[in-house]
């Protein structure tokens, strides 16, 4: 596998769409499942998907049911590219990383005119498109390492309070799935705890977890870079992010990444693709009562439809074969259908 | 560096107390500490190191502060061995190795025969005390990797509950230090999320931290072993820990440790040997009001002397020099001093 692989950026690259621009920061998504406490599950219709998941919570935290859970064990883990928001067509971080080459070109003028950089710089959708995944490796490189990590951190949330998406002209984080939002809040307000568990660098999704989805960085696991520790010249100490992977959080890396940064077995998880497919074994797997779900985009109006639900031509996005969805049958995953499920898809529709 | 180091098994040896055998478990330091919280610190002395905790907490949760921190933003590190309990003459940890060998031995008999097995099988202190650390590192290895994360977990649970130290005769679990147990609760009572940083294995501190600390798995960062995701025969997955390095958490390995698994400086760390430093170091160094503290174990009476208050001949325990304390002192740590500053060391005391 390439090292753009393990930076999560990798398969469901894309095209068309690299737009990417500022504006207002906005905890709408946030803010709306937070204020519908009293009503769980607000946005989710009444059916299969939304029965087994009241079943489990009572199942789970009722004292008198043989599969209670004590509080301090109940985890749950989500992934978050088209499990908690959207993914398609583009991973915003690889948005993030070409986002990036021009301020990286302006420090190292001598890459103006070397690949990928010359091509990114260009503007040209099409020849961008067209890049390899060595290239794009080369890129999420250079833009993601050599640097302090606190400064690291500045940019990336510099960038992700204005970056916006091509489709609805929106901030990336207005398009978190409402019902995902409630259910992160139902899930907390019954005791678990809610970790993400991403392909995604973890450092940045860190930067904005709090904000919005009310998870801390510490409860936020996903492909890591290794660090540095050194002193500057006034023997301050700092940390660099260093182009060494430690963690490819995807396919069996999440169930290790669980282990490595959890330390216990999900009673609960989320996903959406195949990179998911091991975390919902593990956790499914478990004794008592344990929840596996798996998100079908198969609404092409308020969102998209892919994998099996597909009716757009073929994508590089993603890998969400038939298989994955037989699977789900066969193990008792629970298929979360976005179309008949949801109710409301973003918190900025109306409701 | 060998990786038995890495393990955090290594320089403090040891010799003499190879004892260990079972009995009743206990939560008397867990439980007195918590019944105290109407009480706080009360095992500390007046003096300037519970003064420097005190304003400490006051200056960050005091919302008129001008070094106020949100609660969410409220992280404290504290390494276990010497620093939350007894680490000398020898690291549990250890122990639990060395008395893991027979079952090895017994699961591949051809051990029986070889070194540094067959020295360890013989029971004779005295040269198990000379095993190289090389031996040691095998011996690591052979009883901390190739099972299943589950089993180690049971393995390692039955045995922290029944193993007993050599000189008070009790649980390890017991030997926390109740000012340290105090200041947990006095930190997570004013809104502060305490983590362990352990040089230790952090799959085995997990399998108690919950129930001697109040400190959850996920809580506990230390050195780590890479694990392996497979399938059984029946098809179901499992979690097989490997002998790879993924984690040093010791030295600068525990600031990039809190990078990887927590993902912010911490407000406030404590320590107590220079394994310890740069984590010190690290959060002092961060804006704001921040608290670096070293644990220095001068009570030779109630628990022992070593470093700098060296009143024991020279032993392989720990890396405790005259020039840790001299650089506490230039950049504003402050020192414990266990004679002084702790009216009580051990739960099991009169008080």
């Amino acid at each position: 596998m390439s090292s753009l692989d393990h930076l999560g950026l990798s398969r469901r690259l894309l095209l068309g769409a690299l737009a990417a621009s500022p504006l207002l920061p906005s905890l709408l998504a946030a803010t709306t499942a937070r204020a519908e406490d009293t009503r769980p599950l607000a946005s989710w219709s009444d059916g299969p998907a939304k029965k087994a998941i009241l079943d489990f919570i009572r199942a789970t935290t009722d004292a008198a049911s043989k599969d209670f859970v004590p509080p301090e064990e109940r985890i749950a883990t989500f992934d978050q590219d088209g499990t908690l928001w959207v993914e398609h067509p583009i991973y915003s971080q690889l948005v993030y990383c070409l986002d990036r080459v021009p301020a990286v070109v302006k420090l190292k003028p001598e890459l103006a005119k070397a690949e990928p950089f010359k091509t990114v710089m260009s503007g040209d959708f099409e020849k961008i498109a067209k890049l390899s995944l060595r290239d794009f490796e080369e890129i999420a490189v250079a833009t993601l390492t050599g640097m302090d990590v606190d400064q690291f951190g500045a940019e990336a949330k510099t960038w992700i309070e204005s970056a916006k998406d091509h489709r609805w002209k929106r901030l990336y984080t207005e398009l978190t799935y409402l019902p995902m939002q409630e259910l992160l809040t139902y899930f907390r307000a019954n005791g678990y705890k809610t970790f993400i568990v991403t392909g995604g660098g973890q450092d940045f999704v860190r930067v904005y977890s709090e904000r919005v989805y009310g998870i801390p960085p510490e409860q936020v696991v996903g492909s890591a870079l290794g660090t540095k520790f050194s002193y500057d010249n006034d023997g301050k100490p700092f940390l660099t992010k260093e182009p060494k992977l430690l963690l490819n959080d995807d396919n069996a890396g999440k169930v290790e990444g669980i282990h490595l940064e959890i330390g216990r077995r999900p009673r609960a998880a989320f996903g959406n693709s195949t990179g998911d497919r091991q975390m919902l074994e593990y956790t499914k797997a478990g004794d008592g009562a344990r929840l596996s779900m798996i998100v079908l985009h198969d609404d092409d109006k308020r969102e998209y439809a892919y994998g099996p639900a597909q009716s757009l031509p073929d994508t590089k996005v993603g890998a969400f074969p038939q298989a994955l969805f037989d699977e789900a049958k066969k193990d008792g995953w629970n298929v979360i259908s976005m179309k008949d499920d949801w109710k409301r898809v973003f918190a900025f529709e109306a409701s």
